[in-house]
């Protein structure tokens, strides 16, 4: 990631295996981040959990470490009050130290909120320094948000990039979402920055079938183009999550050579060169 | 439909707009499409219901009025049992004449059929004529299927078409699946099955933004259009469906000019002309 | 019914078997109900449907075929929204000319309906007559639509009376529920009415273990009950609905002795004799 | 609880407040139940997790602080499978040294384990020493596991002890459940295994109306009568958790004059008096 010149990375979160980690573990991913990254890009830590008290432990945890913003994402509970979701935000944010990503995605939570209320939590807390917008339909919740804003925030595509042209074009300011391949999110924001936007469509739609593919439940496709692209060294999911089966690797390998026929996955690719710009 | 040739159609299925219409309305689809495709295409009528002797009348309604098959799906009861959904199978299968079209999507119904339970009330219930497979990750369910199943039934692909490349190659028949422009589906289907994989490929590929903007959830997408293509008078969506927004249009304006370009869709799209084949 | 004097019955409410009929069968019961009832009791007919001009043509049948009101409840949409549900109830209000009681029973709606949203549909459709409050805490949520309802209307209590003295001493006006011995929550009510709140606690506390047991998920024990009060000829549940074990009908049994030694159910008790008043 | 000689205390469970706490918080709670418990009484330790290796961790600490047993619940995974739910048992009790109490209990985890597959869980790990019946009806799947168990081992009764009466006649050995007057739960399992079993009944149904307010969602109820009764200091609720209203309050304090009138609840209170006997 440092080295194709991301702006920052995000480590525990949802769609990943943070979940299946004790809070120690966790502690040794952030400590590892943070020292790879220092001086080189942020590191975004996600801290949330059902306890607001230990929402801002954990906050606090990150910030000793060294991380340098905190996703948020709030929890279900037996009674559903956007009121209280609005209360949670604002007793983290007065809690810590660290800038706030609020995390807006029903789909792990079960926590759906209004614009409304996503603009009031973004009004009354300075702290919250960005939405990552991730409940579905992306592209117009973005729209809406962008409307009801009083103070403008970064809003940013996550999803696995599923959505990403189309929540560019409604004012995502770029992504944070796991995908095997940055650098080409990265192509596809520079594009749409630069007013290229039909280079930008190209390269968002080249990758799409792999895109497709990786965001596919569970974490085992993401986790083998990582192994073959050197960046790991085994692609074990941990237990109980679904590995990934010899049918779905022999169709990851198809699907990598159709995309990017001969190219050298072991390094980063070069974008502009495999959607022939 | 019947123009380009479809070997048949599915109509009252989960994620039209069937839940928002009373029985009698629901009867009129039915007559309506059994009418128009005398003769030229199949079609299969969705008529799953929670009660298993409702979902036989309505089966006997379909029958009645002329369909050729009848798409079930089981509902979500406070204990689940997939015992109990075997034999929700067994009688509805018992109780009609129609063959009939195991319909798989935990997403809509909320029950989990696992790869056991599917084998068995395939092989228990010569009525069972294909199996819609909507269960993620599909292909690798379809791939499973496959090995599972002592009768060999057709598998269809649904969901959108979002993994229809990736089902294909796992053993899917084909498709069943809401997609404005089925043609594309066809198209790609009839490479695939000629045994140019590498144009199916590119079809699927080319048409993917596309299929990614129109299986957000509702159905505003889909139904505009299909009035910009002139097949329906009226986008309108059921109340208290969500319609289409300004913002939405424009871009289903600029990605269908971006998928293909100066292309009149006011009659069937030349698939190979669009992807240069 | 009519014989104990209740002011009115409720005829497919949500935890009976009326999702498990089609819509003519659905109609026979209300035909029946009507004819049954005239000039004795009230009518209530539940309509609510995903679609809203669905809900509103269940509403004209119900009220062409003589029913008194309507019951309704929102349906889950993909994107959740309360403006929309304040919508929904806009426009079903509008659409019937039956008084409607607004159902709040997020357990099998998925809908959750915070008391503002309540208080703006009450406020803004003079055809709600009544609301049925099922949305747990009920006492708590009596209580807070009490204060919050600038137009008050009746609240009644639901959740097979579970709850029923909680919700009478925060504001319910009555009961609008499943339970085999109706005349006991007459007497229960009747006791709160007029001021004897002791023996309204000793009736309620007295019967709530059969309470309890009814409550239980499925409507197979109401129907074990109802039979062996003569009330019905069977107790069989619609399929997949779970019938009652013989396990069950033992417990069962045993419980009604320990509720009402020697008493004879097959007319209706004497609430004030079994709880020694 | 040891004063009043209960056999042992789970904490950690899944009611309580344990989801809001972070690790060492929750190691604090585990080290104060053991010192205090140490010699009186076994303590259980909840240690469920999403992930295997981490439920297994959670475990390897409980040991090591002393804990007598474990209690593990499975967790919901985007592909349900009971295979895998199985599997998730066999590697935490080949992981641990401490015997596993196996906790049922939909509910909260949204995971349905079958009864062949609890039996099959339970004949394949002899490290399972206890099944904890949350699963709704209770009473009628301890009846069904009874049967099912190739090799015995106790069922115990939780959910606030709701079904608590229901679930003895059927098998379940005694409770394992959260009611602030524990008591009551130990003089009603007392009195049914001695064989008065309608001394049982009536201990259980007087305090039926308590049992079913405190078994309202969230904790708050048992944690004010807690209070009351001298055995916490606070009884705020931890956010964001609802804590309990004035109203709420209101109603405790009838409902506890009514159950148990002019008893001094500071102290272990006299079930036999209270009921009567």
């Amino acid at each position: 990631m440092a080295a194709i010149g991301v702006d920052g990375v995000t480590v525990l979160g949802v769609l990943g295996e943070a979940n299946r980690m004790g809070e120690r573990e966790r502690e040794t991913v952030v400590r590892s981040a943070v020292e790879v990254a220092r001086g080189r890009m942020s590191v975004i830590v996600g801290v949330s959990h059902p306890g607001t008290r230990a929402t801002i432990e954990l906050g606090a945890m990150a910030d000793a470490l060294g991380a340098d913003a905190l996703m948020v994402a709030p929890s279900a509970e037996p009674v559903p009050s956007e009121a209280r979701v609005a209360e949670y935000f604002g007793r983290v944010c007065a809690g810590v130290s660290l800038p706030v990503v609020l995390q807006d995605h029903p789909a792990s939570t079960g926590v759906h909120m209004s614009v409304p209320t996503i603009a009031r939590i973004v009004a009354d807390n300075p702290g919250i320094a960005c939405v990552k917008a991730e409940a579905v339909p992306s592209a117009a919740k973005i729209e809406a948000l962008s409307a009801a804003l009083a103070r403008p925030v970064p809003m940013l595509t996550g999803l696995g990039a599923l959505y990403g042209q189309f929540d560019l074009e409604k004012g995502s300011s770029g992504y944070n979402t796991g995908f095997a391949f940055p650098e080409v999110l990265q192509a596809h924001l520079a594009a749409w920055r630069s007013g290229n936007r039909a280079l930008a469509r190209r390269i968002w739609a080249h990758f799409l079938p792999l895109i497709v593919f990786e965001q596919q439940p569970g974490v085992a496709v993401r986790k083998e183009i990582l192994r073959r692209r050197g960046l790991i060294a085994s692609a074990a999911v941990r237990h109980p999550g679904a590995g990934l089966g010899a049918g779905s690797a022999a169709q990851l390998t198809d699907l990598l050579e159709f995309t990017m026929p001969g190219v050298d996955i072991g390094r980063p690719v070069d974008v502009a060169a495999i959607v022939g710009a």
